[in-house]
């Protein structure tokens, strides 16, 4: 018999990976296959995509503050060198006001909108990536609502952490499941791995909800109820990417307004979307005893943000752009929504639950159980062979032992596309819809 | 006997903490400190700051440049909303364009400079933690040039690594040392927790020493040699942050110029520092079989630097804007480095040695041994207290049973100070060592 032959590699038992554990874990994310499916059908019309509406990008106005800034010779070179780690301090302080006056008619305590507490990072993901970091060790645990933000699964994933769903009712989080599963972890001794609730508490992403005031503070009474058996602080982690993004409904105070309770919130935000999506600076505002981790970590990271683009936001903000800017936003969204929807009122079957948002870029759609949406089905290859994509709603769902991720729905943006591609990409769904459900 | 009264939090056994593994290694950063030693000395001549020279940073060059970006309505609006998660396709295409031609005068093999293994990151900086994220386990090894760049010393630390040191003579490198190194982890079974080796090839941070092409293929080869004992691939992370502030001497290849060797090489580049420093655009050319778990965690991290400024610096690169704007920095820099150098031969004494550098921002002094320069030193205390600042040169050694932390060093740094101040900074400082040597 003629001896096997073995490769050198193999011979010397080598690997072909010197990779992390971290490195080997970082699985393909979603958005990477969705993107495939766009490059290999160049006539797509994509309502899977999170960008932002192309028309309403400030090019006017950033082209107009860029000019500012860099017009004056001191004011300029300023922009152009390094700034702190933290962020440029005028940024943190417009920021840390303009979040204490949104929350202003909650009668929130104000000390705790602290300059001094401001993370200025690279888009709010930077943000959430490092908190992530700074808290959670592989096997670790964190509540995300049922669905989630499926960019947020993949940070969670590739540290190796557990993700345990709470469901979430047309006003949010659903604090009974909550108390539930936080009760299920302390009998089986896990409450010890529990870091915190990660929350996207405005017009969710994907779902469109919002978490109200009082459900926020009943979250964290139960979180706060439950350290005691944790042996450590249980954080909320508020993610409020869409707060800037409402164009209907009245404005919920963040989880900032809860009083003493607020302690264990850390605040996500973000001027990307809001803003321009190529412009990337997000910010947090963390308690002191994780301000300083979380400092030094973007020090590793970056050593901070680009000063010029923290410069850009600054002068938006400082000069009323912005807020100029969110207004024909709002209007555009508004419209587009609107528009999404009475294209789903009028080519999707009756069988399929929606609801219009009140802000955001997302509608979030139910087929009946039996019929499924995932990247395999036959809803999504028909759509696809139609040249329409959406976000298949299993990605958003954490893998979570209580239950098997649901795979019924999707998410539909009326962000990016136009509104005669929505019209069309609807019409050919619905027919898509219509015929296999 | 009265009870002692116990806490709350003692009561329950209840941490303060609910910091990572990660979270609780990251330790205060040297250059936190030294920012601090200058927001108490305001009037302070810092010779520490690794910051550019403010006069030359391109205000005008830029201003246009973006006017030009977002003057066109489609390429304003695709400058503003994202980009891809590896970066904007023209400026990888670009930046694997200038390496290719940088390294042409070596023969090399060209297929290596292919932009679809290019990674565009927010700062080089990000490329680096992100290679090293992917890479490294706690407890890893990597070897680093004794001294070091400080702050990759601070990743390494704050994810467990353990780093060995390799020393340097003027050529770069010490490649006699490196066997050493490597034949005492092979022996003592190590060897498998060797992941790389990380070199700050050009104008190195904090020595100003360049290693040669030949120094780096008999590195490359030596690491090639002892990878069949580790069981998995060794890489050479090449740091060329300085590679484009070159003012005098011989251009040097990169080790992307060592033929096959090269495929175990991973090349860091910068825009910032040839640039803005507050425009951060960074990039690495990866092995095919790192990019992809690069990419991944990049997005995770922020899916994509700030479009904006991938295409700022695309159309910098273009324009031709760069490359001029290169040819001034060299003129000022070699001027200023040529005035440092002055200040030293005047007013240091004869004891300390240094070197003056071809490029980059540094000189490196060195002591007699038994004068210490660290934070607790005479020479520091004496220095602070006639406010001049210097980078005491214990900061960029890495912790290595082989030798204690040498200690009798400085990094004095010609990029940001003044003409004025270099001369007024080095005076006083000469005296503080006339009567302390």
């Amino acid at each position: 018999m003629a001896p096997v032959r073995l490769g050198w590699a193999s011979l010397l038992n080598m690997k072909n990976t010197a990779l992390s554990e971290l490195g080997q874990r970082t699985a393909e994310p979603p958005i990477a296959w969705l993107m495939k499916a766009v490059l290999d059908h160049p006539r797509l019309i994509s309502l899977a995509a999170g960008f932002t509406d192309p028309q309403t990008l400030p090019v006017r106005e950033t082209r107009r503050l860029l000019a500012e800034i860099l017009g004056a010779r001191a004011g300029g070179r300023a922009a152009l060198q390094y700034g702190s780690t933290a962020g440029d301090e005028e940024l943190r302080q417009l920021t840390a006001r303009r979040l204490r006056q949104a929350d202003e008619s909650a009668g929130a305590n104000t000390d705790i909108y602290d300059a001094e507490r401001m993370l200025l990072t690279h888009g709010s993901q930077q943000f959430l990536y490092l908190l992530t970091e700074a808290l959670c060790d592989p096997g670790d645990i964190v509540l995300v609502e049922d669905p989630t933000y499926f960019v947020y699964l993949g940070i969670a994933q590739s540290h190796g952490l557990r993700c345990r769903g709470i469901r979430l009712t047309p006003d949010g989080l659903e604090v009974g499941h909550l108390e539930q599963v936080l009760e299920t972890l302390r009998r089986s001794g896990e409450l010890r791995r529990l870091k915190m609730l990660y929350l996207v508490s405005y017009f969710q992403n994907p779902t469109g909800i919002t978490t109200s005031l009082a459900r926020k503070r009943a979250a964290l009474e139960l979180l706060r109820h439950y350290e005691r058996h944790a042996g450590h602080p249980i954080y909320l982690l508020e993610d409020a990417a869409y707060r800037d993004l409402r164009f209907a409904g009245e404005a919920v105070p963040s989880a900032l307004a809860t009083g003493r309770l607020a302690r264990r919130v850390i605040y996500a935000g973000t001027y990307s979307k809001p803003f321009a999506t190529g412009v990337r600076v997000g910010y947090g505002l963390l308690p002191p005893e994780l301000f300083t981790p979380a400092a030094r970590l973007k020090g590793n990271h970056d050593f901070g943000t680009s000063h010029l683009l923290q410069k850009l936001l600054a002068r938006a903000l400082d000069s009323g752009a912005y807020a100029a800017h969110q207004q024909v936003l709002q209007a555009r969204y508004a419209a587009k929504a609107g528009f999404l929807a009475a294209a789903l009122r009028r080519h999707f079957p009756p069988g399929v639950e929606w609801q219009k948002p009140g802000g955001g870029l997302y509608i979030w759609a139910r087929l009946p159980r039996c019929r499924r949406t995932g990247p395999r089905s036959k809803v999504f290859r028909q759509a696809l062979a139609r040249e329409v994509l959406y976000v298949p709603g299993i990605f958003c769902y954490a893998e979570d032992p209580a239950r098997p991720r649901p795979d019924h729905e999707m998410r539909l943006s009326f962000g990016h596309a136009s509104q005669a591609a929505m019209r069309e990409g609807i019409k050919r769904l619905g027919a898509v819809l219509a015929r296999l459900c």
